[in-house]
């Protein structure tokens, strides 16, 4: 298969993770015989500092033109400690997943043997958990309009859904539960959010549709109790942007390291791949930086596009290095690889999957 | 001291867990001879069932007479299932809090070492976690313009907050803070929400009137893995209403039982105390439920009109009562004893400290 990539790997750890992820892909490309090409472009602080805006109109085409998007992290102290700024690095995201389409993000989050004890829950309550969670991504409370009068004595924000917005990620949800354990919750606070009583009158009625799966309906303030108490309860969870951002955040604990969370951002036309970690600034280019999340991101990527084994190949070095604790600090303080390391192993497994294990 | 106190025990569980609470007030009167009055009132499903109005004219007169409000729970399975329902039991909750006035809603979270177990997070997680959560409980999305159109095809809720709404829990906060570790950690939205950005300009300058406090700022997805990653980094948390019901609901997984939390919900002139848990349907009138949140919502009565050693007598009967396993199947699933024995025990054990255990 020929697929073109754009690749934004933003700032912070951004580009010393997705250099591990892109190096992961040509490992697949060799080994599976595809041709994979990647075309570099500037995304948030970097392209402010670089051009002064946090999505250059190239980097929106280069996108546009591409299969798919692997995108790093965006964030620099400089704005992250002035979120008033009128031009900020999540901007750039935002205009980015509106220009894209991209109107679901996925995140898969599962309990792995190798990693259960690094969770702050009882390896009991997680054991065993494999939840798929769709988020809403270019609607609601983010895209509604913003006011504040001239003397700050007022704010507001509006959260804003249309039925069709909500039907179209509300079918993709569906069908992914149509394909796992056949259970969807539905995540809202509908004893209070008029948004949220049209979400579960449109997931109510599409629930039709997909007659062998059970909709659950659950209010986002108990979610994040259930989520945390008994997390095997769930297999697919559909919600709003921020709720969504908020759950899906809190759901990483069960999965020990943060480092270690991928997410497909998918719409119509468009798809971008990328880690849930932030920029973590304080680890540019020390090395420390889990690549992992970046990899499995690539890892999704091929899945989306039926690539299966290919991911597979990749799931299982990454298996691999965690059984032998080929890791970067986060996971292995004592005896940690450096971000680049976990990288090399990554692909050497992948292009020698017997004996790569004794380079290290 | 005199105090006059409405009763609204609501629905479920409600009535059968407020019970204990009074009877708990009424040893403290006994021992250390105040004279507290009780006085009953509609509130939620049982008020709408028999006048059709969750919250009462009268309900709200004996409210704004009273020193204090006690407040059980409210909600029923036949408005749970239908959220679409206009006249509904968190109307009567919503329109109580405005009318009385009470815009912090207060929660304190606690890893109890007699019950730090059962938490499905590891202990060393969580011992000697002490937070106290500051919410804002009078406006905000809850309260701003809701809108659907004719045809369901869209709907909006409005974020709005105003300059003095801020400042007035923010200052309760900071107060809070001084008297505590002096930490205070303000929840928010700020790269993505107008009304965030009004909040942390707002309560920085208030932070200079409190120069012993220190202010940390996090958002709030950050903060549902962090409160659960490392709880004991927190002191005061304050934060908007949306973001408060969330965040102190998850908080409650660090306490190990949902039936131990009770919260004060604090205004100008008004006051009122309640269980965070729910109604709890299916339990109802079978003597399962956990009195002691109810219980502990009275303790936190007594500490606003300064009535520290009383609550503290109340503390101290929980703890034994916890100590000594003398508690609902939530807690004790083999040898339990019913809602109104661990009351009972309590009870006896404010009026006699000494040798009350001896009766189980
Ligand atoms: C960086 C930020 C704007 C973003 C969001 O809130 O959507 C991030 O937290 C995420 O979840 O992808
Ligand atoms: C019952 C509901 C309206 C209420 C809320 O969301 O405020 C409850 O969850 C709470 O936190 O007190």
């Amino acid at each position: 298969m020929k697929l073109d990539i754009a690749v934004l790997s933003g700032d912070g750890i951004g580009p010393e993770v997705t250099a591990q992820a892109v190096k992961v892909l040509e490992a697949i490309a060799h080994r599976f015989d595809h041709v994979f090409t990647f075309k570099e472009a500037l995304i948030g602080g970097v392209a402010i500092d670089q051009t002064g805006n946090p999505l250059p109109d190239e980097t929106l085409q280069i996108c546009l033109n591409a299969d798919a998007t692997l995108f790093g992290c965006i964030g620099t102290p400089t704005y992250d400690h002035n979120p008033t700024a009128v031009i900020r690095p999540e901007k750039g995201l935002l205009k980015l997943r509106k220009e894209l389409g991209l109107y679901a993000n996925i995140r898969p989050v599962i309990a792995y043997e190798n990693l259960i004890n690094k969770s702050p829950l009882k390896r009991e309550v997680i054991k065993g958990t494999d939840i798929l969670i769709y988020r809403e991504l270019s609607s609601g409370i983010y895209y509604g309009e913003k006011k504040v009068n001239e003397d700050a004595t007022k704010a507001s924000d509006l959260c804003e859904y249309s039925r069709a917005e909500i039907e179209r990620v509300a079918h993709l949800a569906f069908k992914a539960a149509q394909k796992r354990r056949k259970k969807l919750t539905l995540v809202d606070k509908a004893n209070i959010l008029e948004t949220s009583r049209l979400w579960r009158k449109v997931v109510k009625e599409i629930s039709h549709d997909y007659k062998d799966v059970t909709l659950n309906l659950l209010y986002v303030d108990n979610t994040a109790v259930q989520i945390i108490v008994n997390p095997r309860q769930f297999d697919v969870i559909l919600t709003e942007n921020m709720f969504g951002n908020i759950i899906s955040d809190e759901a990483c604990v069960i999965v020990g390291s943060i480092g270690l969370l991928a997410s497909a951002s998918i719409g119509d036309t468009n798809c971008m791949f990328e880690p849930i970690h932030g920029s973590y600034s304080q680890a540019t280019n020390k090395g420390i930086a889990n690549p992992i999340a970046s990899i499995l991101s690539a890892a999704m990527l091929l899945e989306h596009f039926g690539l299966i084994k290919e991911a597979y190949a990749i799931k299982i070095a990454i298996n691999k290095s965690l059984e032998l604790k080929l890791t970067t600090p986060d996971l292995n303080p004592n005896n940690p690889l450096s971000t680049q390391k976990v990288g090399d192993f990554i692909y050497d497994y992948i292009l020698n999957p017997e004996d790569s294990n004794i380079n290290f």
